[in-house]
């Protein structure tokens, strides 16, 4: 039995088998054969299999992740049949008598070499379909198995070095009950899809992969942040008990669905949520979130090859105000740039894209784009309860240029005749540090801030969240971080406006009991968060917790505030 | 007669002929050819021109720069007779009937590739070698000329696109009077160059290499930020009387070398200096420097294939406290990572380098190379007033753990019988917007601060200041710079320590009014700008410009605090 430590990603208990979805070792010596004719027919029976193998994942796929997600494996069978790549494999093999390893490997490595150097996308594509069909008819040649994370058919665990999204687009949801990484903190992505999932998670383990065997029954303690790999009968036991209490849990804070967010001592506050596209808005409704806190509109940006329409974004936005019922909905303009890419868009590579050109720097840049935006979103602002708030606004004459931009759109949709919300609330994301100490500044002009603090923490501390060598200085209980909070709190009161968060922060539960002290007016966060938070913060006095906030403002390290916060809830 | 609008990066005035140093159009069309053995011949010849210039450019380089800087050249000519491309490249124009522009491409094409696909830094330098040689060869066989830096022989005026540190050390700093580039801010390698070798150059202009011709007139005006092309009689006129009235007031400024920083109310300030090696002491001795605010210890890690020992950085470090016999030298612990590279170190790429895994971060971790840098200094500590701080400091806990490791290596020194000097003040670069936030705090454990602004600025606008589309954001000014300054400065004053500043903004005439008024305690700067600033605060009443300070803080945007200072100091 082996125990690991790691960073609790997503909340709950699994066990189950573990899946490693990590590549074997496909090394090999290139040496002379004796025998061409019957190294040519090993060569076949592994380009045999690998095809046959390719099939079944192919009709797998189709029938459970859908005709596009199969499409890649269609593309893999046709480079396996192509003569013009395995004609040249096997005179190699014929005319220098290498083994097929090495004849497979250079020849490939030639045309990936080749398609590579093209200036050209679809060429590109192929060149990574020729290493992905070489990698696996290498394995076949080796007699070692690759991961085919489509043919899962039993609950498991999966194991893995890191989960990309187009990893995750493989996975069977029915049985893939929990995962564990090597790499990966609470606000990548791994790690933010698994709380989406509801699939416990335990993140940055270190050595994961190198522990744990295929095979091997393993609990994920997405509560605590431990994995357990072949426990005792005994844990096994505890820890489904852990589960049960767990669910009973869930069901009690089920209860708290419809109810409205207040403190032990009357003071309410909005649970709001995150939210990436309308089919979200069912999440959202079944955790009793009061309203939508941060709408990313990238999503709709994702994932094909050119802009959406005005006529496709209105649709998206009417589709999530008129979900909401009147309830608020507060839609974060375009954020591209830094990590998100969008290949039609051809941005220039930048030596650091998270201090680059991205979001509004972008849109104040290509108005055609912005403007767009911002037309479908004054068209459906009719439809619900419409805020819009702006990202990466860095100064108040970024600020100004965005807000003159919207009028004018506005103006000239009244112009035309088209309805348009009278009041539509408009702010701006906090999450640049030189925004948060100018924030009174901001607070007159605009109506509203929504903190966000997976990028704040990042600048504040000078470290990419992305990066594990630096990832002990993304602090979010750092005094510098919540004194930067309460700027920003304390600037929109001021001026008779309100401050929200959206960042992983607002969900957090040390968090919560100090920004409830602070005056934090709206909460936004992954709506399956939302109902443990109502519970947490019905127990909680406001006034207990300003002072809370007011000790903790004046300590020295993140580990003093977590010991505090620990000491006041308890 | 044309006019550029550029960044003042360098002061002063230069008028000369100009020198493109931009490479030609190289692109040509691949043909088939007639007749291969005129086709040969046209690519000996085209050879042996190349063969000839490269041997008269090694030549001058070794007269001009040293025998280290022409050894570049010496490679060069090893490839162009290397037989083994050679004999390739005519073969193909025998064997295909292609022209010899493009049987010498792809022939050296596929040489590059080879050699950058091995992992050795070796053969990638090959591949570079082939990749000079093979553009000088194509030039001549186009018949075009390709700039050739180390061959200037009079005054002219540089103009290219960029000017990377390798450039500059091809040029002939007798001949090279100002330059002008298309890219660049002040914070720029290039322009931070220029100040340190008092060139005049104006950075930044987008369209210098479109607009200017090799041999046109051109005036840089480094005061102005201007460039003017093929001026008339009268400017030129103007010009030379503007450059005279310079030079006029640098006699001025001169005067004040020997006498303190004292403000027309009495105030004193340290004006000390920005320095990579001992040999800069010259030009802070020649300026009046009253210390070294800033010794950048990096250069000594640099342009070499190993670590420094501990005894060549103890003779260096010795040699900077003893030059500046008994005033104070702040030197900054090792600052590499980010866009600082050691070759030699092996540092994995990083997404965001600016963000990542560089300066004490690097040195908590990778503690062999810290502690000899530190127990180099401690030896060295007797020599003279040596102060020592941390950079990149984000959190206290690693202030703490610099420190214990600075008291550790003390220990042992003293234990070992080492005469280490009694107090060493200990401090910490501020460049990170979580320790100016949190300076308070800081305060009651550091000897001192240095206020970074070149990154402080960067961080707190999460704008990266090599990148020009977001340059824009890159403001000395903003009120909230302003702030963090003014926490920094009232923090330290608050525990009885001091407070510098050794980014670029020290030394900025717009800056300066309101960091006399803020209260900072020592500024360092390049040496060149030492005398001006002196010149600058004993005109400044302090008093006056506490009331400027106190409106800046509360202004909203960049250009109001600039009309501010104006108007202060008319």
């Amino acid at each position: 039995m082996t125990f690991l430590n790691g960073i609790a990603a997503s909340n709950g208990i699994a066990i189950a088998k573990a899946y490693r979805l990590v590549e074997p070792d496909l090394s090999f010596e290139q040496k002379k054969i004796e025998d061409a004719s019957s190294e040519v027919a090993r060569f076949r029976d592994a380009m045999a299999k690998a095809k046959s193998e390719l099939e079944i994942i192919r009709d797998r796929a189709k029938v459970d992740l859908g005709p596009d997600k199969a499409a890649i494996f269609e593309a893999h069978l046709l480079v396996l049949s192509d003569p013009e790549l395995n004609n040249p494999i096997e005179d190699k093999i014929g005319s220098e008598n290498v083994n097929a390893e090495a004849a497979l490997k250079e020849t490939a490595d030639m045309f990936v070499m080749m398609f590579e150097q093209m200036d050209n996308e679809y060429m590109k594509e192929r060149a990574a379909d020729i290493r992905d069909v070489t990698k696996r008819v290498l394995a076949h040649l080796l007699g070692v198995q690759l991961p085919n994370p489509s043919m899962i058919a039993e609950e498991v665990i999966i194991v893995s070095e890191d989960l990309t999204p187009s990893d995750t687009a493989q996975l069977n949801r029915q049985f893939v009950k929990g995962f564990t990484t090597n790499i990966g903190g609470r606000t990548s992505h791994s790690a933010i899809m698994a709380r989406s999932l509801e699939i416990p998670a335990v993140v940055g383990t270190k050595t994961a992969t190198e522990e744990i065997q295929n095979g091997d029954l393993v609990i994920v303690d997405g509560l605590k942040g431990e994995v357990h790999i072949n426990p005792t009968p005994e844990l096994v036991e505890q820890y489904k008990k852990v589960h049960e209490d767990f669910e009973t849990q869930k069901a009690e804070w089920a209860k708290l669905v419809n109810e409205p967010t207040v403190s032990a001592d009357g003071h309410h506050v909005e649970l709001a949520a995150n939210i990436g596209t309308p089919k979200d808005l069912k999440g959202v409704k079944e955790n009793g979130g009061e309203g939508v806190g941060l709408y990313r509109t990238e999503f709709l940006y994702m994932g094909r090859d050119q802009l959406p329409t005005e006529e496709e974004q209105f649709e998206a936005y009417k589709a999530v105000l008129e979900g909401m019922e009147g309830k608020p909905v507060v839609v974060r303009t375009l954020d591209i740039g830094g990590d998100k890419e969008l290949p039609y868009l051809e941005l220039p590579k930048e030596m650091n894209p998270f201090l680059g050109f991205r979001a509004i720097r972008l849109c104040l840049e290509e108005q055609g784009i912005f403007r767009t935006q911002l037309k479908a979103l004054l068209r459906a602002s009719v439809y619900g309860n419409l805020k819009i708030m702006f990202p990466m606004i860095a100064t108040l004459d970024e600020f100004r240029a965005a807000k003159a931009i919207l009028e004018e759109e506005k103006q000239k949709l009244i112009s035309g005749g088209q309805k348009v919300a009278e009041k539509i609330e408009l702010g701006i994301m906090v999450e640049i540090p030189s925004t948060a100490v100018l924030a009174d500044q901001f607070a007159k002009e605009v109506d509203f801030f929504s903190i966000g603090t997976n990028d704040l923490i990042q600048y504040t501390m000078a470290a990419d969240r992305m990066n594990q060598r630096v990832s002990y200085l993304y602090q979010p209980y750092s005094p510098s971080i919540l004194r930067l909070v309460k700027m920003v709190i304390d600037a929109a009161h001021a001026e008779g406006k309100w401050a929200g968060m959206c960042g992983e922060m607002a969900g957090d539960e040390t968090a919560i009991p100090i920004l409830l002290g602070l005056g934090l007016d709206e909460f936004s966060m992954s709506a399956t968060s939302i109902l443990k938070a109502r519970s947490l913060i019905k127990n909680l006095k406001k006034s207990d917790m300003e002072g809370l906030a007011q000790q903790v403002l004046n300590m020295q390290t993140t580990d003093q505030v977590i010991e505090a916060v620990n000491a006041a809830i308890k």
